[in-house]
């Protein structure tokens, strides 16, 4: 190396306290006084040595900034030979530097102990300064990470676990989509190419039959929701609008023709629905009216000379909009109008309309808009219907739950109109089953790209040693760790409700309904956050569509809003739980059950202990029993709370409407308590259900990160209402750290569980 | 009406009962037996009609569907003729319905009592099932919300307060803009189109000399920073891809040769960047190295022969990534690279690389990539450079801190490297105080659209009455009047910070960096949460891209990313004030700055009195001295409470690497919490400085709002930590549903002043 700078040899030894009293900063005049009278003091230290060392601290007379670079190479290329890894301490490494390393004049306990004390002193600095001498070129140590690693005793099962004994499906839905990853992942498609695409392979699933699993076997299917669901779920990793696409016509269309017709229907239309000769769409929510489905505005207005009906917009903020499948393809909708016979209104009821025909020219009357360019879901086809009295026959009359007789008299089997109303929209529930299952897959995806992406990327480290994989930083362990756990506790909770739901057991429908809204909610929103996290915690190339999160964010974002506003959901969930208890507490009017919820729940609530409030250990924040006893309370308090508030305020005198407006926001708190409890009680099922040790262990973790992660999400209620003290919320909070910690050493055998296609995975870990 | 359903005269005045009966649901048993009890023992019915009513309460024969229809209708015709405003109580309604209104048999207090105990017992159910029957219907009902609202006292000085001063140069740009909308507002563009798009309205820009402004007026610019900022923020209004290209080539890439060259450059290049002659990017992020700047890749090697600089990308990993405007356009980058003189690494420094020919052809040497579709910002052509050995000037070097002398020896006006290294970041901080700016414009966009569309959308109720807004429901307030509190209060805050940061006042440059990096931490996480929360709020109608929330979020999704990731910045931000106490204290190492912290912080927590950790009286919640204790109290605890954990670790033997990374979730709440003081300082001051009394009436609502749901977000810590009582943190929700509810009043006023073009508020009240 060629240099005009060259050190005395008496300096070299003190090069390194040289090069980090200038690296930082310029030292400080104290700092600079210290560090000369330790060398004062030191009689081992020769005076024409002292001398030059100080000429060197000299703030009037810094070294230059080339001499400062040069100082930092001299101490690299003499330490580095010998070992790195050892405590690269000032006296030791000065002792490398030495000319005559044995010198006396160094190698003595005073030099040591002077060395040592202005290190103490200029403390975090100095370690720093010492050690970015040693920074590495990174360039040596980058490494391909490797997907294969080995698996864990849990790895199996785990994914089998997560597969609900459909594996088979799931890969007949992987082979069939996995020919098409190069269409389904080009971003430049524009609108018509991308849904002619979608629906090229909802008929291409279709064809394999796996369309019309949850219809009757006689209609082909296999009388199995949950088969449907299976599918749904894993179409959900391939892209949302061919889910959505496929939903559409599978689930809502089919799903209403089989669930409101009758057997007429079924004959008619369901084989052709099955195969997608018969394209359909649904066509309940207006303009101007989403969440109040009963204030719908489309009249069916039945004629007698002509048995038939008439289907009318009454004006243009009553068309149908957002309707799926309705912009391009669909041939026939299933639309949800205001039934009037003979002048009597008999509330809303879903009518078969054809809407196109093969040719794919609209019918006479019907006028069929596009709503554009959406956020995302850009390959469903949704659209505008305006109805310009359109006659359709009688038959048409979806008419499980209501009909006209032979003397055109309207009749049906439920006679309480609001009844009829949500047994009608109760078949529906369907729907908000599978969206937050494909939701939940949505979160799975993204956070397999994320801790892949954070095993592989390095950033930072100890100076002069690798860079770390952000997955070692505790804020990317605490970001990520519960989302997994989350998605977990998910998946649990909506296969049980899908059991249930489609169980013969004999189960109570507005409950299921209630839980199914509830669930809905939570769990999409759940979605939402986790795909923005996983987005941030990948940074620049989280941003690039390549990773996924463009559409998983863009496309999932109205799971929150479709099949129910969430907000929404949540205040049907809170009044239908109220009204469970007014039919579980029997003889009882309104104010009696609203007293009597608040007399139970007071009663259980009364049984707060005060050492278990305090109580910190591990053991206990880790058990079953604290963690369901913590989201019951919640519950019970909220469901107490809102009761008194509720008859406080009609008792005052307000009405209903205006009571439960009042405590909207207590209907939602209750509501998310009710579903917390139920997630978490699913997740200790589902563990209990388990056989192998491993399993139940890594399931135990999970739940345990799920319930304590949510405790420390609401730890200002429960500190509110004192049911825990500081203290222990301070321990909850460190408890959570520690197993995000701990769970992070798992963290890809988790999302492996996930099994998302190795041709994603491989995505996270690519730079072209 | 033609009909073969008919009521006999006596049982005309019990239809309202026998309608309620069976309108909801089945009745119970016990209801069905405490009606008839009732009857039963009202002498002043008659024998005859009480068999009647009898009849058709019985279970076993309910009416039909159809002939509850039929008195549904009856009642409707017959008590509508009337008052529909006045109580409507059963006893009333069949006094209405009865053929002699006045018969004794009816109008005695003996009915009046009994269908009143009838009516409590079944409670809530039978208001909501009398009210039903006059469900008007929202046709009729449909209203065009006005844009054009009498303003409020405070409305037009609001609105210029939120200008500062840059009303003339807001409209120059609105001016140009408002001429491209159709085009902005294009969602079917391919991805060239929309770059060259972008690339055109930013020439515009620069040509009508708008650029420029923060350069010196020696080369057409205004040197005015804040004049710059606001053109920025105005942009944003209308397309955040252009904001960003405007910013990286006139910001990043003009601010880099100001900043970083010397008059040698400021001749050659300032001219030609101001009017876009030049386009030029601003090349620093690596495929490898986003966050870790001081750990780039690429070399530029001095050679003293031809005396020039050889820049080389050392392996693929190491190109340079997501560079804006490199992808199409720019002829010239700034590239950070490792300066290596004679062997010896003096660290990052920036060098003027010409990447293409004004033809657009690559250089030799040089290979661009292109970074794809993205999730948003698509109007921007972010692209990969590859340098392969290329060859350019000695005088391309960036010299204004490190240069190489005729000697060919590298010499810099800061001797510590690490200072050097700071101090050349520091000079961009322009970019960290204007991506905040253009997020909340996003914000304010968002929250625009989302108020109009929820003071216009009318959904759900009270029975028999219109529609209520939605903005008419609590759950709605307290999702959206935060976050506009929010937007008053980042952008009072930004303001400030770029006042300061421009203005020749002395002031501690690592401070201002420090609080720059912190405030684009929190101020950008706000605006992604905003604009999803105004997405929800929108429900269907924000999933279509007309609403803007479609390229708002996904655009401003990067913003919590570049300019610095924001966990990294937090933590910048926190070690920063550790460094700031370290020199305020002066004579003190490391270890007694940690010690004096906590001490200092533990003097100023000890005075908590526990009569005021307990007031919940309004006045004591609503001032300054509480808010602001409050938010100094979490400032100071954590500051005590990091310093002491650092401490604690680093004294135990831990490295301090180790130390910082195992308290890295307290360095970013400690950061939190100290901008979290900063921004309600700066929004205290802002009201302090304003002399209209109704202006300083709404700002004071808004300051409360944003501080006492900051505190609520913030209530687990606080109950944590004794600050406040669970009574008063009760307090302080119920104070937060108040303030909503009152500045829901204010809503059209608060967005309006934000100042959106008309066009893009009438897209919210527009159903096409």
């Amino acid at each position: 190396m060629k240099t005009s700078i060259s050190i005395p040899d008496s300096l070299l030894p003190f090069i390194p306290l040289l090069y980090i009293a200038w690296a930082d900063d310029v030292l400080e005049e104290h700092e600079i006084a210290y560090i000369k009278k330790q060398i004062d003091q030191n009689k081992t230290i020769k005076e024409e040595t002292k001398l030059i060392v100080y000429k060197w601290l000299n703030p009037e007379n810094p070294p230059s900034a080339r001499e400062l670079a040069y100082w930092k190479s001299y101490i690299k290329d003499h330490a580095d030979v010998l070992d790195p890894a050892a405590k690269m301490d000032l006296f030791t490494l000065g002792k490398r530097l030495a000319k005559n390393p044995n010198s006396e004049e160094w190698v003595n306990d005073q030099t040591k102990q002077s060395l040592s004390h202005i290190e103490n002193y200029l403390g975090i600095a100095s370690h720093e300064a010492i050690r970015s001498v040693y920074e590495t070129n990174p360039v040596q140590g980058y490494q391909t990470f490797t997907i294969n690693k080995p698996k864990k005793g849990y790895s199996v099962q785990l994914k089998t676990l997560l597969q609900h004994y459909n594996a088979d499906l799931k890969t007949r839905v992987q082979n069939i989509l996995d020919k098409h990853k190069e269409a389904i992942e080009s971003y430049d498609d524009d609108l018509i190419t991308r849904k002619e695409k979608v629906f090229k392979w909802t008929k291409e699933l279709a064809d394999a039959g796996l369309g019309k699993l949850a219809y009757p076997s006689a209609y082909g299917g296999s009388d199995s929701m949950v088969q449907y669901a299976a599918v749904f779920e894993e179409l959900a990793k391939y892209d949302l609008s061919l889910t959505i696409k496929f939903g559409v016509h599978f689930g809502l269309f089919g799903g209403s023709v089989e669930s409101l017709g009758t057997t007429y229907h079924h004959d008619k239309y369901l084989k052709d629905i099955g195969t997608m000769a018969l394209p359909g769409c649904f066509a309940m929510t207006e303009m101007y009216h989403g969440s109040n489905v009963k204030a719908l505005q489309t009249t069916a207005i039945y004629q007698p000379e002509t048995n038939s009906f008439i289907i009318n917009t009454p004006s243009q903020h009553d068309r149908k909009t957002y309707i799926g499948n309705a912009g391009l393809h669909a041939q026939m909708a299933t639309v949800f109008a205001q039934l009037i016979v003979d002048g009597e209104e008999h509330g809303i009821h879903a009518f078969l309309v054809p809407i196109r025909n093969e040719q794919g020219d609209a019918m006479p009357g019907i006028t069929i808009g596009d709503n554009g360019h959406k956020m995302g879901l850009n390959g469903v086809d949704n659209g505008t219907l305006h109805f310009n009295s359109v006659r359709i026959p009688k038959e048409n009359l979806l008419n499980k739950f209501g009909d006209i007789d032979e003397d055109g008299q309207y009749f049906s089997p439920i006679i309480s109109p609001s009844r009829r109303f949500f047994t009608m929209l109760g078949t529906l529930v369907g729907g908000r089953l599978c969206v937050p299952i494909a939701g939940n897959m949505a979160s799975k995806k993204a956070l397999n790209m994320a801790v892949y992406f954070a095993l592989d990327r390095k950033q930072f480290g100890p100076p002069g040693e690798p860079e770390q994989s952000i997955m070692d930083y505790p804020t990317h362990q605490k970001k990520l760790m519960p989302l997994i756990a989350n998605a977990y506790a998910y998946d649990f909770a909506h296969d049980h409700l899908l059991k249930e739901y489609t169980s013969d057991a004999d189960h109570d429908a507005q409950e299921m309904e209630a839980l199914a809204a509830g669930l809905k909610a939570l769990s999409t929103w759940n979605t939402t956050t986790t795909i923005q996290t996983c987005r941030e915690a990948c940074g620049g190339k989280g941003y690039l569509s390549e990773m996924y999160f463009d559409l998983l964010k863009a496309d999932s974002d109205i799971f929150t809003t479709f099949e129910g506003d969430n907000t929404v959901l949540l205040q049907l969930t809170a009044k239908s739980r109220l009204t469970y208890f007014r039919k579980q507490f029997g003889k009882m009017d309104w104010w009696d059950t609203l007293k009597y919820i608040s007399s139970i729940a007071s009663t259980n609530l009364s049984e707060l202990n005060p050492l278990v409030t305090r109580d910190t250990s591990e053991e206990h924040l880790l058990s079953n029993d604290f963690q369901l006893a913590a989201f019951t309370y919640r519950e019970e308090y909220s469901l107490r709370s809102l009761a008194m508030r509720l008859s406080k305020k009609i008792k005052e005198g307000m009405d209903s409407y205006d009571a439960f407006l009042h405590v909207q926001v207590h209907l939602i708190d209750m509501a998310s308590a009710y579903i917390d409890r139920i997630v978490l009680e699913r997740f200790i099922a589902t563990i209990d259900e388990q056989e192998d040790a491993s399993l139940k262990e890594i399931l135990t973790s999970l739940k345990n990160l799920y319930a304590l992660h949510r405790i420390e999400e609401n730890k200002g209620w429960y500190l509110e209402h004192d049911y825990i003290s500081g203290s222990k919320s301070l321990s909850i909070n460190k408890l959570v750290q520690k197993l995000c910690k701990e769970l992070k050493e798992e963290s890809q055998h988790l999302v492996d569980a996930f099994d998302i296609p190795k041709h994603m995975t491989e995505t996270a870990l690519k730079f072209y």
